[in-house]
């Protein structure tokens, strides 16, 4: 199989960033801050009803078909079903604030400028702090407000004692320095957990963060609650980017997992991902990740959300992960797929998150 | 060959260190957290003159002799004579810097109780400071010393303009929290890189921390005056302390090596540490790294730094790795002795971070 090249989407997985720009027969992501290549003809990028053969692999040759449900064998790890059963149990325990302090907790989101995906990503977060009952809080700014203007509302927001958790909706106009006002943000209130010291804590054994962001937290607890174990198992993060990648790899190596990274820069990916008991991919290229880069048992969590076409489906294109799942599923032991695997977990971990806060800032146990 | 078991000494590393309580022929890691244990026999524990052969590895079997100098064929990185390079590089800069602005940089170095070891690492920094024309202030506090005495030590270190780094010498007495007393550095002055804050910066993509802890920033000043190249390598980083294995990953990940790393609860260490081109090994555990453990051609940064007893020796031990030196050099292409290797490095990139603040905070370029 020809070796493969790609870049980081720094922003390639999380729901809030979908993107879907489409120009001239070709889907691109619009958030990506590299130049996402794969150097394969176009027929090896569909991988449903590939026969994937690789004369250096040492792992059998697999033969996938998205018509042949006989060879599929993988548990499916669904994360909708799990990010479901965790909104309810937060839904009980906010009641159960509730009519102990009379508290609830609350979320605020800023949104700057008219992205109709940023927009789509705020109203489905206001819609589930609804469903649980949290309090959400909106900002929504023009396009070209200053920098100021929306730290102001940081800071509003951080003295707010009906806030909890405070998010900045990326990205941020192209004026304004996104890390400047997301480090503005209240440590104590910044749910998405993407704050340098929050990260540090993360990174640093013997350390707890404050947050845990939500897209590997969520990676985390999907395996968590199928029982499948981390300590001493090998694992390989797909990816680096500072939203999921990078945290995710940390996250694995505090639970004694035996961590390797793979990023644009690796070489020979597959040769390394093929170790692994335990993938985390989080690249934004869609079916990258082939059959024979899986070795036989691993567990997949997929959380690249990528946009195909697809002229059959009713909106012209259709939305796959990073790994191949036809062929993925007749050799992993569990996967996640897309969508209905990581996507719906970031959102409930964000409503964790939130929960998290007004918990420990009203030391409600 | 025997799998092998360790866990991590969180403080493996940086010479300040190096621990010397010796007990009933045993010598005892005095700071490392957890018990160093090694399933071996206590005549694999010394690696010169010791025939290797592993029916289970890849590379080629390696027969190493301590007297078979025809034997040796790696690169000796001399740490020492790089670490004289940098001071004589940054007392040029202290003078430029006194010549063109009239300031000094300044290190204060907080020191609680009366640990010798501790002590004399306190004394050789103060000399090394002085021999770079660095002023050195030093407070030394009885071990009964309230942590609140501490703190204001460290309060009035952060406030005083002719101090641009604060360091606290570890380990402080047990009734005080590390945590604690090193947060309270000012983030400008933490010349040590320890704090969470520092930490995330260094974890981030497109961030740039304050500063980078002394002995991992060492290693890569290695392998850069070295010119050994480390885009696009496997590397695999042996402990996961905060000190020096989990940011020398971040480094390396930094500089986008493909970074895997190995700690106490990694199954088969030896198959993945084979597959290095370069190794950073910080776990503590004399002659760990056996020959066979080592692909032909990798580089070497050994951090450890191990006291084992030799009657022969003048003070009735000697200093080595974590890799068994006399294997290692004649399967690899390049490594760092011990003594004269890593060790040198941490006090010179001590005096350099005390540079970069002093320059920064005075704007000087």
């Amino acid at each position: 199989m020809a070796s493969m090249m790609f870049t980081d989407c720094s922003s390639a997985a999380t729901s809030r960033l979908i993107p879907l720009h489409r120009r001239t027969g070709a889907v691109f992501l619009r958030h990506c801050v590299g130049q996402l290549r794969l150097r394969t003809t176009s027929s090896e990028r569909s991988c449903s009803t590939l026969s994937v053969r690789s004369s250096s692999s040492p792992t059998p040759v697999v033969s996938a078909d998205a018509n042949s449900e006989a060879a599929a064998s993988a548990m499916v790890i669904d994360g909708k079903a799990v990010a479901k059963k965790i909104r309810e149990e937060i839904a009980v325990e906010v009641s159960r604030m509730k009519d102990s302090i009379g508290l609830v907790p609350g979320l605020a989101v800023i949104l700057v400028g008219d992205r109709k995906d940023s927009a789509t990503y705020v109203r489905n977060k206001k819609k589930a702090c609804g469903s649980v009952g949290i309090n959400s809080f909106e900002v929504h700014l023009p396009e070209d407000s200053s920098e100021g203007e929306v730290l102001k509302f940081v800071s509003s927001f951080n003295d707010d004692p009906s806030v909890h958790g405070i998010l900045v909706q990326l990205p941020l106009p192209s004026h304004m320095n996104e890390e400047n006002v997301l480090s503005a943000i209240s440590c104590e209130k910044d749910v998405d957990g993407f704050g340098s010291q929050n990260i540090g804590e993360l990174a640093m054994r013997g350390r707890e963060p404050l947050f845990v962001p939500c897209t590997p937290k969520g990676c985390i607890e999907l395996l968590r609650r199928y029982n499948i174990e981390i300590k001493g198992k090998r694992a390989v993060v797909i990816g680096r980017s500072n939203i999921v990648g990078m945290p995710a790899a940390l996250l694995l190596l505090g639970e004694d997992a035996t961590v390797s990274i793979v990023h644009s820069r690796t070489k020979n990916p597959e040769d390394i991902t093929r170790q692994a008991d335990i993938i985390i991919s989080a690249v934004g290229q869609p079916n990258m990740v082939r059959g024979n880069w899986i070795k036989p048992g691993a567990v997949i969590i997929d959380v690249g959300i990528n946009p195909v076409e697809d002229p059959k489906a009713p909106r012209g294109y259709r939305l796959v992960g990073d790994i191949c799942y036809e062929e993925a599923r007749s050799v992993a032991s569990a996967i996640t797929p897309v969508p209905g695997g990581v996507g719906p977990m970031t959102i409930a971990m964000l409503l964790s998150n939130t929960l998290l806060s007004a918990k420990r800032i009203h030391n409600f146990r």
